[in-house]
């Protein structure tokens, strides 16, 4: 018989009554009934129940195990009386009636349950990871991550794309975050930098002639920590593709992502075409380029209806400025001034003035508009928002205004706000789409300057044409997100791969043509011998991931993260080095400054 | 009809004559006939002629594309006449006519061809990688490359493994080389390190209570130059097992190897079983733990025949120390006095005063031996050594003596000699072993003290009484490398998993419980909380993806190699830091000695 085991945790049936056999596995729990000890064996596949009767020879050292210590337990296969069968357990049909045990590594007090599953501190967690990795509900996550990334792999494969890896000790990239380094012993004063992105190499992959490339890719961005992103490394499915549009990006990787959606949504509905929303309209629509399509409420422009009317404040802005703008957010079964106040509090707690809004309600078998505004503009304009925005008695309204480009966000937040109260949004479901046509530049109020919105390496719409028109800001880029309920899960461009025009757009972001060539200079000098139009994407598996288990926690799908403050408890890291190894790297740690 | 291809260049075939295609690729070669231009399209998939008619509209731009300009064409796929046909393409029996060329990339002065693949100096063809790319063999290689790993994948998905990416971003590693540091942001005058393997990581798992693992893993180590390792970072199929012994691991991996290299080996026959040859006696057959076995070669002792003899080097070495050993070379059919003499030359010029040798000759039909060693020992001896190792006329011997831990590395190079020059390697196969039973400790000469000779984590063999035991370098471990023609090509062990007995054996080397604790906190820790018997290996990518294609170089079987001076040429890596990059870091560098 095999030193460890005749059969894992999972594998006994009552098939199996009578055969003598060997598990092993972790202690799960140990239940004395009556002086009987029933032993809960557990390993990676499953529990099986083992059996120590007083009378055997196994049960002076059952009485001694403890949770989550390893064993091995030899015995003999026995069929569980009907009313003790475990519906629930595969296995549940049968016990182990012990005839040894053999301890094959005790366990201290545990800092740290893994039966039951409460609550921990995370810190404990962390620092014990190899505990928290035991209990069911990580465990299963952790698995669950590597079945996503595999079907990833199989669906990319089947899609006809290669998967390269890409260097990890390489150059500083401009995706605009900070880059890990580390500094060359052999070259000394210098330094490599971990990607923060595959970006550069998988466009140099296409000017290499190969064809489609995908990558399940490590990242690594040094940024301050975000609640919403695990410090130090992350995961990307990265792809590109040579001699394409931007047609042929979405709609080969549509069918791979909705799949892997299907798949692992445990039933849920996944959108069965995403739809393809550009920018401008997402930010009209949804105040957001990351719109959650599981709320039903779309916005509408009613800035007529309150051009010159008796609702001074909005009136006079629209007056003052051509840019101004009147939103409205359609509350269907909003219609209560309690709710439409409750509402009205929550933007003056997010730094707004307030919210205006208007209701209908039945009065004597007509719909009539009530509240402030609606006094203020009289029915007929009240009528006539009504009417456009295909409300009824029982539901409500909210208004802001002002320059689009200044309060699309808070919109976008209270239509997300109204959707949640009203219970509006189906949150069984994943609903996913495209957002297409971003603007190529954006002004950066900070710096005073022209940047780019997105990556500077997509083409921008139109060519040198547009890059030598008047207003760089007009220009749309060749550039695109995938969104999932609210989240933006994959991003990606066609690439500018032709140098003269390269030169050109970093040219209006104040880039002159050497910086260029020295910052990206791979990149650049492959442009120059022949280069494919191509373009790709990437997609955020640690994203994906959480999405499709229903996690709150980047922590609850990663094997060994780093805490908030990018530390490693578990392993110690970051640590101090020894002094040899600054000395052979011709580095020093500038001490601390001695009044801070 | 879309906007860069209909077909990609390997699709078209004689089915297709007739119908309007596009095509999209490098221009691999243009040729003039007689004023018709002859234009080699190709893609990643293949390579398409072109035919533009000086009375097509297309032939003015024809004239003036050049060596991989990307363009794009259009045209009718004709039939090629019978002896136009060209069997070695499969679009061999077709031709396009262009009607309309479009330049999508022109291609400055290449600074190295792809046409043809001359050989050119690494430094150009490593800075302008994408080009060398291009050349067939390389991209060849790369694919086969991403195969072999993707093989790898799915065999160890079928044999019930699990991939887990572990963290690149950890602590400082135990294996033994240099780490590469990264400097900490946040937490200042502290350092991550990349992971020279994930074997803390690995066993972590285990101790988590997953059961099979395995990872295409990074590892990084930042080694002075070698010949057979790039500097910086290269691939390991990693793998680990819970509830394991050694038999275990090598029957699970013998197969996922063998099916990878029979699928790989273009024809090659490869070992059915591997055998398993334990260390001591690789050393005394082959003079090395990594013996190639295509060389048919066998050493052995014969030290009884030179003790007391007439050849007094010998017989006064075996009398004045016990452990002196006299070890035969066989050289079947090198029974010359040129090649013996041959053989003793490359000896000196090894270092060696020599190499004794006795040859075997015909004499009036007896076998009778010949040389100088064998006039000293007499024809009985000789008659006795020949007898021992099955010898002929025509055939030689060569003898090493000396204490055989000191000369056996000599020996097994005179073996690899003697099996090459004398053609006796038969080099069209995949001879594949196992060693096993490795020492656990080792005698390091330069710092007079004990050392592990393999890997730390391993579990000695015998347990805590080998340890207790009077001789630490008899104690074997529970360590074994795969070996494939004279190469490692995978190592691996048994863990120790138990807390004490990992105390116990570091002890042996200097370290005390306290360091053990700091420097494996993590592991140490968690097999204090009940952790499996487990053990694993990591195999070579780079190395075994080598001998499969034959390539001689490891730069031909990765996409973007560093130089041997670890510098990236192509992304110009390392390079230096921003002023502020180092003060976010905290970090300043040593300004070189002035008198340096």
């Amino acid at each position: 018989m095999h030193r460890y085991r005749s059969h894992n945790c999972a594998a006994l049936r009552k098939s199996d009554v009578g055969s003598t056999v060997r598990l092993s596995g972790w202690v799960h729990r140990v239940r004395d009934h009556g002086g009987v000890l029933f032993i809960d064996l557990r390993d990676h596949y499953g529990v099986t129940q083992v059996v120590a009767d007083p009378d055997s020879a196994a049960f002076r050292l059952a009485e001694t195990v403890r949770g989550e210590w390893v064993i091995r337990i030899d015995g003999d296969v026995k069929a569980r009386s009907d009313d003790t069968i475990n519906p629930n357990l595969p296995t549940g049909e049968v016990e182990i009636y012990a005839r040894e045990i053999e301890v094959l590594s005790a366990a201290k007090e545990l800092p740290l349950p893994v039966f039951g599953e409460p609550e921990y501190p995370e810190d404990v967690r962390l620092k014990y990871r190899f505990l928290d990795l035991r209990r069911d509900t990580l465990h299963q996550n952790i698995i669950r991550r590597t079945e996503i990334i595999s079907a990833m792999r199989e669906l990319m494969g089947g899609a006809g794309f290669t998967e390269f890896a890409t260097p990890i000790l390489t150059a500083s990239s401009p995706e605009g975050a900070r880059d890990f380094l580390v500094p060359s012993r052999i070259h000394q004063g210098k330094f490599y930098a971990l990607p923060q992105a595959p970006q550069q190499y998988k466009q140099l992959i296409m000017a290499s002639g190969f064809d489609r490339y995908f990558q399940i890719a490590p990242c690594f961005r040094d940024e301050d920590p975000r609640a919403d992103r695990l410090p130090g490394e992350f995961y990307q499915l990265d792809l590109e593709m040579s001699f394409v549009e931007q047609e042929d990006i979405l709609s080969t990787i549509e069918p791979v992502i909705r799949t892997v959606f299907e798949r692992f949504a445990d039933g849920k509905p996944v959108s069965q075409t995403f739809r393809r929303i550009v920018y401008a309209d997402a930010m009209r629509k949804y105040g957001s380029d990351k719109p959650d399509l599981r709320n039903p409420i779309e916005m509408e422009a009613v800035t007529e209806h309150f051009a010159g009317s008796g609702f001074k404040v909005f009136a006079n802005m629209i007056a003052g400025d051509p840019k101004v703008e009147v939103w409205a957010i359609p509350a269907k079964t909003g219609g209560s001034r309690a709710f439409c106040d409750r509402m009205n509090s929550w933007a003056q707690g997010e730094g707004q003035p307030g919210l205006g809004y208007i209701f209908w309600r039945d009065e004597d078998g007509a719909v009539a508009g009530a509240g402030p505004l609606a006094k203020n503009i009289g029915p007929e304009r009240t009528e006539a928002i009504r009417t456009q925005l295909g409300l009824e008695a029982g539901d409500a309204c909210f208004f802001v205004a002002g320059q689009p480009g200044k309060f699309a966000g808070f919109a976008g937040d209270a239509r997300t706000r109204v959707g949640e109260e009203l219970g509006l949004v189906d949150t069984d479901r994943f609903e996913l789409c495209w957002i297409v046509d971003y603007p190529f530049y954006e002004w950066n109020d900070e710096e005073d300057c022209l940047d780019f919105s997105h990556n500077p390496f997509s083409m921008p719409q139109g060519g040198v044409e547009a890059l030598d028109g008047e207003d760089p800001q007009s220009i749309l880029a060749y550039q695109y997100d995938m969104v999932c309920n609210g989240f933006e899960i994959a991003s990606g461009g066609i690439r500018n791969h032709i140098p003269e025009l390269m030169v050109k757009a970093f040219g209006l972001v104040g880039f002159d043509a050497k910086e260029v060539e020295e910052r990206f200079g791979g990149l650049y000098r492959a442009f120059q011998y022949g280069a494919p139009p191509h373009g790709g994407m990437a997609a955020g598996i640690d994203r994906i991931v959480m999405l499709l288990i229903g996690a709150k926690n980047l922590r609850e799908v990663t094997m060994f993260p780093m805490n908030q403050q990018a530390q490693d408890l578990l392993m110690g890291a970051p640590s101090e080095a020894e002094p040899a190894q600054l000395r052979d790297l011709n580095v020093r740690i500038i001490p601390p400054a001695k009044d801070e």
